[in-house]
C-alpha cells in the first residue's frame, strides 16, 4: 500500500461540484471511476478543497492509498487517457510520509475573475462572472483590507462548518484590474462554504458603490451569515493552487 | 437606409465557421437570424473573414445595410440579448462612407494558441491546441521569417480562391512562448482558405525538428498544395481584429 498525491486541473461546468452526491454528476465520482478503471481497485480520494458546484481548479490535490505498482509517469497517462476532456491529472507524486490532502493543507489560493465590460464575452463565459458597470478597484481593495487576518467569517459562511469554528485566516485578499478583467486572488488557510463567493459578492457591492470599505467591516464583525447579499457566481471561481510547507506562508504574511 | 459596422466576438466551437451553409449551424446564419427578430428585416451581413469550422473571433467585422432606426446602444443590447451566449456584438458603429467588411480591409490579425505541455488542460481545450512535446520557438521563428512578405502561399491554401491569384502579403508572423503556451500572431492583408492552420502545422514541424526552416523555404517555393502535411486543428486559432486604416499596416511593417 502507498500514498499518492494527485494535482488536478478541471472544469467545473458540468459538475455538482467536487464531492461525491448521490446520483449527481461530480468531480470525485469520475475521479474515482478513471482510477477504478486503471488500478483495478475500489479507491477514494481525499481532496483539499470540496469545491462548490460549477467552480473550477487549477491545482486541486488530492491523496489517495493503492496497492498498484504502477509507476507515477504510467499511472498520470492512463488516467487523463480514461478521464473525460473537462479533467486532467497533471501530476503524481507519492506523498510524503504522513501527508492527508485536506488535513496537510496550510493554504489554499482561490482566484475570482470578473469580467468588467458592458458585454459579455463569448471566449470566457464559462470561466468568468461578468459585472457590466465599472467597478472601483480601489474601494474594493480597502474593503478587502478589512477582511485580511484572523477573523470569525460567519457573515460569509454558506452553511456552518460541521460542528466547527467558523474562525479562518485570510493571509491575503489581492483585487486588481488586468485589461477589461477584475481579478480577485484570495490565500487563507481554509474556508468556510461559499466563503469566497460570499466575499467576491461583498466586493462587489463596494465596487459598484451600494456598500463602502466601513460596511464591510460591520458586516464581518455582525457574524450574522444574513448579512451578506450578494453571492458571485460560481464559474468565476477557481481553487488555483494548494500549499502544504510553511514557506510560503510566510512569504504571503509579509 | 444605412450602412452599420458590427465587431464581433465568438466561439466557434459549435459552429461550422461564419458563412453560411444550408442545414449547418453557421455563425451567419445565427447573426442573421438575431438581426431580423430585432429589425423586422431579412438582412445579410458581409463578413471581413471567413472562419472556418471550429475557429473562434475577438474581432471578426462584418457591416450590413438596414432600414432601421434604432440607436446603436439599443441595437447592440438588442442583439446580445437574442444571440446565444457563444456569439457577443462588442460593438455597432455607423459605417463610413463606402466602407465594405471585406474590401476595404487593410490587415487580418490571427493568434494561434498552443498549449505546449505534456498534459492537457481542461481549462483551455477550447481555446488551445495541444502539443506534447517541447517546442523549439527560435527555429519556429527562423522558419517564420521565411514566410513573411508578399509572396505566392499556394503551398498553405487548402483550396484556391475562387478563380484569383494565391499571393498574400503577410506583414509579420510572430513566435513566441508565454507560460505553458507558444503563441504565433500573423497579420496579413488576406489569407488563402486554411492558411494560417496549414502555416501554424509546419511551424509546428519545425518546433518538433521535423522540418528545418529552410524546408519551409523550399515549401513556399514550391508553390504547391500537397506540400504541407500537418494542419493545425481550429480551436486553436482566433480572428484577434481587422485593420481598415493604413496607419497600423505602416507599424506593422516596420
Amino acid at each position: 500500500m502507498r500514498r499518492l498525491r494527485l494535482t488536478l486541473e478541471y472544469d467545473g461546468s458540468a459538475y455538482r461540484g467536487f464531492q461525491r452526491q448521490r446520483g449527481q454528476p461530480t468531480v470525485q465520482e469520475t475521479l474515482e471511476r478513471a482510477l477504478a478503471q486503471v488500478t483495478q481497485e475500489d479507491l477514494r480520494v481525499v481532496a483539499a478543497g470540496r469545491t462548490d458546484s460549477g467552480v473550477h481548479a487549477l491545482g486541486q490535490v488530492v491523496h489517495l492509498d493503492t496497492e498498484s505498482a504502477l509507476d507515477l509517469a504510467t499511472l498520470r497517462r492512463a488516467l487523463n487517457a480514461v478521464l473525460p476532456e473537462d479533467i486532467a491529472v497533471r501530476e503524481v507524486q507519492e506523498a510524503e510520509a504522513g501527508f492527508h490532502a485536506r488535513f496537510s493543507a496550510r493554504l489554499r489560493k482561490y482566484r475570482y475573475r470578473i469580467l468588467n465590460a458592458p458585454v459579455r464575452s463569448p471566449l470566457n463565459r464559462r470561466l468568468t462572472a461578468q459585472v457590466a458597470q465599472s467597478l472601483d478597484v480601489a474601494a474594493m481593495q480597502r474593503a478587502a483590507d478589512q477582511l485580511v487576518g484572523d477573523h470569525d467569517f460567519a457573515s460569509f459562511g454558506g452553511r456552518m462548518w460541521e460542528g466547527g469554528s467558523s474562525r479562518r485566516v485570510v493571509y491575503s485578499l489581492d483585487v486588481r484590474r488586468a485589461g477589461d478583467e477584475v481579478i480577485v486572488d484570495i490565500a487563507a488557510n481554509a474556508y468556510l462554504s461559499r466563503m469566497v463567493r460570499s466575499i467576491v459578492g461583498c466586493l462587489i457591492s463596494v465596487g459598484l458603490g451600494e456598500l463602502s470599505a466601513d460596511d464591510v467591516g460591520r458586516i464581518l464583525a455582525a457574524r450574522d451569515r444574513g448579512a451578506v447579499r450578494r453571492l458571485a457566481p460560481p464559474q468565476g471561481l477557481c481553487l488555483m493552487e494548494v500549499v502544504y510547507t510553511d514557506t510560503q506562508l510566510v512569504r504571503s504574511k509579509g
